[in-house]
């Protein structure tokens, strides 16, 4: 599959205007996770909000980031976050991309993007933020440490995965969760959302 | 697709065995990118290994985030570049993924995992770090930052994009990139790897 390709250095991206610059530099880093947010405030209004930015920090203890931009990403999870600590993160499938890309709107805080997009809230053991009833990988999470990214505003929420709800069918002997199983989709750029089909799984690599 | 799910509280998968516990916890953040980082010492010995924990941290300035185990992962790597402070990010896609998985191969540091898994080392643009040849989106990197994550002892290396190299077919009038076009892949778990296939772009959303 030799490609032809062009070099596009810095100097070049870097002066697109602004939206093209994001989608030019949002695509440069490949797949991404698709995951949304549940969150609850103080007084019970509930907030979701999809974001592409989740990621794996450790496994033990269990750990993930997730980058957030105050000035633009979801200023009421983020609030939520701050003050409840407790959020939950529900991993977006091929039934419900289009309700959950939709959470991306910028709707005023009295409302709930359950609501105005069509998804279930689900509590569940007790835990106090909102699960995502139609995701078939949630998680509980609890945030630990806000991490500034000065050189560009945004901020790394470090957090402890608290509890993991997932597919039985989808649970592979040695730990391994298939992902495909959950229906788990990707996103690449702002806006561009890919279902997976599994090449292989390789054997520890050894010289 | 409703899914039967079963509930795996932190207390139960903290205790897996620890092999099963990163098989487990690396799974849950959902699909992340499969990058091939290239090196070179200050000695002209030059080092290849894959990542699945690079990701977007802004447009402007274009900057991408790096987690790296300093006890396990590509020690190599990361000497080169603490040294050298410049190196390659490489698209791992479907003509490469097995060579790409066996660069995560404990080698001597005098061998060369370009070598050692038969990828093609390429020079562009007098930059000093090498790139794969069969990858078809290559990123030229500067790291700016290292950010140590005290919580579990790895260390976020946050870097600049310099400049990108793309096919031509992949570059889409708004700015962003068809990672399809390109044969980019995904990785879930620690060695599960996944092509991806479009569902849909969608409109900027708005209430």
């Amino acid at each position: 599959m030799e490609k032809n390709l062009i070099y596009v250095p810095n100097e070049t991206f870097a002066n697109f205007e602004s939206r093209k610059r994001a989608h030019f530099v949002n695509s440069l880093s490949g797949v991404k996770s698709a995951n949304l947010i549940g969150t609850i405030s103080g007084d019970s209004q509930t907030n979701l909000s999809i974001v592409s930015s989740a990621f794996h920090l450790g496994a033990s203890p269990a750990l993930m980031g997730i980058i957030i931009r105050p000035d633009v990403s979801p200023r009421h999870t983020l609030d939520n976050i701050r003050e409840e600590k407790f959020f939950t993160l529900n991993h977006v499938n091929e039934d419900i991309y289009q309700k959950a890309h939709q959470t991306s709107a910028r709707y005023p805080r009295e409302v709930s993007e359950f609501d105005a997009c069509g998804l279930t809230e689900e509590y569940l053991e007790e835990f106090k933020a909102p699960f995502v009833k139609e995701s078939n990988i949630k998680l509980s999470m609890e945030l630990v440490r806000e991490v500034p990214i000065i050189e560009n505003g945004t901020h790394m929420l470090i957090s402890k995965i608290l509890g993991a709800w997932i597919p039985d069918s989808a649970l592979e002997s040695d730990g391994h969760i298939s992902i495909l199983d959950a229906g788990s989709v990707c996103v690449t750029g702002l806006d561009s959302y890919h279902s997976i089909s599994k090449l292989e799984r390789l054997p520890y690599a050894k010289p």
